[in-house]
Order: structure tokens, then sequence, then C-alpha cells
């Protein structure tokens, strides 16, 4: 038997955990000139107006390349890549208590790369942000992460430009990995997809373009209190980066986590795709698939021409809520340690329950309802005084895929009254530092509570 | 607004980590009295000499309760419960790379509990083990947890008797938990199957029974070397135990949960379930569903007759391995620290890739390729002086579902000419203790990586 691989000398072991990043991220986060926020907000402004934008709504037989696909009516690309619109049937729970309906569903199995590049410069980090447009954005041009590529983006399956700094993601000597995580999306829109969060610091110089900034932390966490600023995936990235410190919480780490565990237990989610034609309590026209009580989002069609994007022009089908949600975090802080209310959900396109908000729901969905119907900590948080909401913007989600959905997204500081030690079942408080933890592991934490996080760590400075 | 909740003063906070219990584990680990191996193992003889057990292959037309789907072939139970043997289409990867194949799966999407009752006795953590039979084990009786329910079992679907000691892991207020986690199962023969991996250390005394012994960790590793005594589904509960703590390892823990992100990326599993007839590749025969090759596995039915299960006869589908498997890790010891060589596995049920072993295979399957064909380094495994060998048992699978499907379970200790630094794609260095911090989060290291985990354990006493 011979050896065929390399025998170098083996390196000397490194440390686990890098001692130095907190307090890179606290200076970075510390670090917030007058001004330059302002500045930034100009740039996106001028982008906006230089960049030609047109979005407008066409009936599904407009869309170019989408078909209905015979039989199942699923929305369906002729390169077969991409997406697909089809129709999911949910069942979450076990008998007697299960509960079950039909939605339409985006699937796409491919992993995109959801990227910010991080640099030093005179020892503080900086973050290499985009104004990007997204045709459902609300004002279409957004701050988001350095590269946002799909593996159709990416693999050029539509033919277009090269996106720019990819190779800092899919080359990691490149450069140096803070943070790397595959990461669910929304369970209720998305059956099973998830992207790769990654922020990656260079080691040498980078090149700039005019539609890249190098923001501080500080400048980020800023921005992020003005309403649908600071893009989806932005958000997701970033709010691994926080590394957590405390060792003392509420409930032990085995303790959350076997919580977490008996509630997954308890709500396994069965889901089967199913054809998107013919979905009961869902009406198929010619330019929307609609709810019949006109609930929750329906399915729309767009033709988008826009300026900086790797294609000029295109149609696409996107999903568009019913209306402005409301997502909530009630949080306490308990011996100088920030915990937050988080309850589990199991969503139609998750494959086991994950953390959440206190609160997330279209509000208008439970209006009719009296209160001990409507969602639990929904009416504490709506009707919260103002000097106990420590956050509160307007931030929109993925505009590639879903239509002006726009919530707004609280930090509500709770009081005993409002939120007890002994939370109703599905509720468990958990420190932010064990939020923060989590969030390094695939399918723990649901992207809107990972929007919080951020908005969390964005109160520290 | 008024406030309806519970509104006691909240209690202090607490460690995330007990600090006491990788002492506690380590006394348990060392208490290994002379003698008490055998003592145990005559135990195991008697009971399976003492209760009744007949195992008999019948046709699928002979099983009783369940039959063959009409449209699909599917075998099912007339409850709608347990489980069902469907097929699976399975495409990894993307294109050009994308691998492609159909097999039946089993399909069982309830979560069920593994788990071990722990206490204390004279200062010494002891674990509370089961002999229990299982049709699909050589040998039937096997050391396991003590308590190993299906939902359908603790509901009562079956209407047979409770599960002994059940209420320690429903309610977790009888006792303290130590390990709690969600882990998936067999990859290649479940469709994403996860079951609740329990240690429960009990408060108070604990009620005897002769089908139950109280065990050291101990005496448990060391019947983990004697051939096919030890079961699945207890090693895969005890795997969680261990308290990693040394912070140093060939790769950053960033670094690692890097290139497990990577891995997932490039293969994305998708995977649709498809009726067992006519599943292109296998022969549905009127006793086995075979591999038209005679490869990988076959699915067969039994008649079984036990007197000390909760349902004393029943029949039911079994999946049973074409030949005996290997399973090993390549470790080594660096600056002190063990390492394994894992590799990352896309399995047909996975929703994405996860820690597995170095080689883990049916050799027969690779019998005539060519060395350079066959899987990454089960040549050298195969081949290894006796004097590296650390650790050889008969291992098998989960006896309630597979039949005889028994594999070597392997650890090697290589040299710089068998394994290098510089591993092949989708092989990577990890440390002991980077697997068992992986191992308390769902999805990151398979079931034979666990099994192996422990088995790595054992040696250190």
């Amino acid at each position: 038997m011979t050896a065929t691989w390399d025998t170098r000398p083996w390196p000397a072991l490194k440390e686990r955990q890098d001692a130095s990043l907190p307090d890179r991220f606290a200076r970075s986060a510390a670090e917030r000139p007058d001004g330059t926020v302002e500045e930034v907000l100009g740039w996106l402004g001028r982008r906006r107006a230089q960049v030609p934008f047109a979005v407008e709504r066409i009936p599904f037989h407009a869309l170019d390349g989408w078909s209905s696909e015979p039989g199942t009516g699923n929305l369906v690309h002729r390169s077969g890549r991409f997406f697909t619109v089809e129709g999911l049937h949910v069942r979450i729970g076990e008998q007697p208590g299960c509960v079950e309906w039909h939605q339409p569903v985006i699937v796409q199995p491919e992993v995109g790369i959801l990227g910010v590049l991080a640099r030093e410069f005179d020892g503080v980090l900086h973050f290499l942000m985009q104004a990007k447009m997204e045709p459902g954005n609300p004002g279409l041009l957004q701050l988001s992460p350095t590269v946002q590529a799909t593996y159709s983006n990416y693999t050029k399956v539509h033919k277009g430009a090269a996106v720019r700094y990819l190779e800092y993601f899919t080359d990691p000597s490149q450069g140096r990995v803070l943070a790397d995580t595959l990461q669910s999306e929304h369970g209720s829109w998305f059956h099973r997809k998830r992207n790769r969060n990654m922020v990656v610091e260079a080691v040498g110089p980078v090149p700039e373009h005019e539609d890249f900034r190098w923001l501080t932390l500080g400048q980020i966490h800023e921005l992020l209190r003005h309403d649908n600023t600071v893009n989806l995936d932005a958000r997701s990235a970033l709010a691994g980066l926080y590394v957590p410190g405390t060792p003392g919480a509420l409930h032990s780490d085995t303790e959350l986590l076997s919580w977490l565990a008996a509630q997954r237990s308890v709500t396994p989610i069965r889901s089967t795709r199913v054809p998107l034609a013919g979905l009961p309590s869902w009406t198929y026209g010619d330019s929307s698939v609609d709810h019949e009580d006109g609930l929750h989002f329906r399915v729309v069609a767009l033709s988008v021409q826009a300026g900086n994007r790797e294609v000029g022009h295109w149609t696409q089908p996107l999903f568009e809520p019913r209306e402005q949600g409301v997502v909530a975090f009630l949080t306490r802080t308990v011996e100088g340690v920030p915990h937050v209310l988080a309850r589990a959900r199991a969503e139609g396109g998750f494959l086991d329950a994950e953390l959440g908000p206190t609160v997330q729901c279209q509000p208008g969905t439970y209006a009719h309802l009296p209160a001990t119907d409507r969602p639990p900590f929904l009416d504490r948080v709506l009707a919260a005084d103002p000097s106990r909401i420590r956050f509160s913007a307007l931030l929109s989600e993925e505009g590639g895929r879903f239509l002006n959905a726009v919530s707004r997204y609280l930090i509500v500081e709770a009081d005993e009254s409002d939120a007890p030690f002994d939370t109703p079942p599905g509720f468990r408080w958990v420190s932010r530092d064990q939020l923060a933890v989590l969030t390094r592991y695939s399918h723990y934490v649901t992207i809107q509570a990972r929007t919080l996080l951020l908005c969390l760590n964005s109160l520290d400075a």
C-alpha cells in the first residue's frame, strides 16, 4: 500500500474561537461619525435617481420564459432553474390537535450566497454594502450585502454579467471567514429554502465600485432605524456577527435546547407539494392567485426594467402580502442580561420548528376575533407605551421574491404584567447571547428573529 | 389592558453550562468493577432464554394490518400510523455533477423518544439500560435505552401496554435534563426521520424492573466492545453526553462550520417521494423488493412473536442490507487533541449534508472496481495493521426497522501516509470536542458518526 497523499508536516493547532473578534465588532459598532449616515442616504437617493428602474404588474400570460405548467398549473421557468411556484399541503402536529391547510409556495432548492465583505481601515472593521435594486422593494433600491447570488446567478444560467466580488465567497483563501451558516428563509412562503449567510474579511486591497460603500457596524445600525433602507439579506447576514459571552441566563443552554426539542416533537411538520391549479381555498386568476377570503398573500407577476442588474429586463412571479405585518420581540433585562421572549414557530416550509419573534402576524387577519383568539402578546405590543419601544422601523422582506412585504419591526421592553417568567405554551425567555449562539447553527433562528437580533445589537452603542 | 399572567418574582439567572458535568461523566466512565460486565452479559443471556421470541419471514400478502396501497404499491398500515415504505427519487448536487437514483425508503414523520434515565448511586452516575428485543437484531435482544418509544407507542395507537419510565421524558419536572436533541437517523433508509435523543437524571427513587439494570458509563463502554450487544438507540442517546472542553483544534469552529456550509451548498439534496410500485432499478416481488443488481438492501416482511413487548404478536416490513458494512473513523492525535477524519455525507433522506464517518459502505458494492473508483480510505481501513486498530466491534442498526443490519465499526489510528492534513474534497479533520459540540445540535452529525463518537469516548478510561 503506497502513500499517495501529501505528507507535509501538520500545522499547529489554532484557537477554536478568535478571542479578538468581540472587541473588533464592538469598535466597529461604536464608530458612527456625525453626518455620515445622511451622506449614505444621499448616495442611495442619487443611485436611485441615476439608474432607470421600471416595474409593472402584468398578467401571468405575459410572463416571458415562465409558463403555467400543463397539468399542475405550477409557474415554472423554461430553463428549469430559478424557482417554481407550486401548491403546498401542510399538516402540523399530531392528531387530534393537527392543523391543516393549503397554500401557494416558492420552491427553490438551490442554495444562494448572501455575503458581506469586511475589511479593516484605520483599525476599524468596515463592511462593503451595495446599493441594489430588487423589484419588490418599497423604493426599489436598498442597502444590500456585497454579494447576493443564487446558484443560477453565479453559474450564469441567465447569461448575465458576472457577480462582482463573488470570488471572496466562493474561494475562502481570498479572505478570512468571520461567519458562515446555511439559514432558513421565510417558512410561510418558501418550501425548505436555505441561503448561505457569510461575512468574509478581505486580507488585501479590494477594488472600488460606485454601487458599493464601506460602512461601519455603527453606521449600519443607525441606517437600520430608517424605514425600508437596509434590506433583508443584509440584516440576515450581519445578524450572525455578534459574538456572545455572558455565562448566565434564565434557562441553561441544555434546558433551552430541550424545550425546543420538545416543541419540535409535538409539532412535526408534514408538507406535501401539490399542484397550484385547483388548490383548495385559493383562486387562480389571470393575473393573481388569491386566498378566497382575501387573507395572507397573493401570487402576482411583474415586468422589470433595471439599469444596473445582471440582466436589464425580465419578468417574474412574486408573492404580495395583503397587509403590513407586525414583527416584535418583547424583551426584559435580568441582572444586566438582555432576554427576549421567543416563540417556537412551525411554518409550513420548515423541516422543524425554529425560534421566532414574540409576535409575527398580519393583524388584520385577527381584527374581527375576540381578544382571546388573537395571537398572544399582539395587543400588548400594539398598545405599548412609546417610552417602552426601544426600536421601531418599517423593514421589508426579500424584494427579489416578495412585493411590498413590509412589517413594522419592534423591540418592546416588557414589564412583569406584560410578560411573566411563566410563559404560555410555545414561548420561552432566551438570552440575547443564547439567541446569537443558535444563529451560528442552521435551522434554529427564523429570519425575522435574526433581523430582530440585529436590531437588538444596534441598541448597545 | 389588564395583567392576566402570573406575576411572581423572577428567578435568578443560572449558569448556562453546568461546570460539574464533565467530572461526573468522567467518574462514571472510570467506574468499571471487575467481573460486572460478564454479569451483565449473563443477565442479557438469561432474559433472552426466558422470554419467548420467534421471528419468521413472510410474504407481503401475509402481513396483518399492512397492505400494498392501491395505485402506489406503498406498504401502509391500516391505522395510517407507524411508518410507510415508499419509493424515493433522489437528486444530489447541481448540474452537470448531479447524481440521481431511485430507492425504497421508510417514511415516518412522527418524532420518537430515545431516552436514558440516569441516577447517582454512591456519588457515581448510573444509567438505566433495558434488555429489549427488536425483531431485526442479531440475537434479537440487546442493551437498549430506558425508553424507546414512537409517538404511536406513547399515545397508544396500537393499544399496547404503557411504556415503562416514559413519564421521566415527557414531563421534565420529574428530573433534570442532561442532553436532549432531535437527531437524524439513517439518511439512506429513512426519509427525514428525526428522533429525540434524551438523557434525564432522576431526582428521587426510581422503581426497579427485571428488564432493566443500572450501569455506569464505564460498564457501557466495555459492553460496546462486545459484538451486537449495545443497540443503536442506546449508542445514539449516550453519544451526546460527552462535554467538551479543549480550546484548540486543527481548524477553528468558524472554519469548520464554513466548510460544512460550503459542502451543503454544492450538494443540495432534492428528494421526491414516488410510488414503490414500478420504482426504476427495483423489482417488487411477492416477499421482497430487490435492487436489480442485488445491491444495497431489500424490503422484506416478518412475523414476530414476543413475550415482553407492548404487543405480543405482530407483523411488519423491514429493510435488510445485502451484506455486512464497514463504518470507520481514521483518527490522529495532534498536540494531545484527538481528531477524526469526517466526511460530509449527503444522503437521500437528509435535508442537508451532515458530518459522517471517514468510511461507510458495503464493500462488496465496490469489489469489482479498480482501487481509484473505490471509496477513499476504504482500502487503508481494511488493510490497517492490527496495532493501529483502537476499536473494532460488530454493531447493528435499529432492529425495529432493519433486519441484520450489521457493520464492523472501527477506529483506526492513521499515520501521515494514510491520511494527510490536506484531505480529498468532502473530508475534514475535526477534533473530538468539535464533533461533540455539533452533536448537541440537530442535523450536524450522522447516526453512524455518533456511534463512533461514543466508541472514541470509550477509549479514554
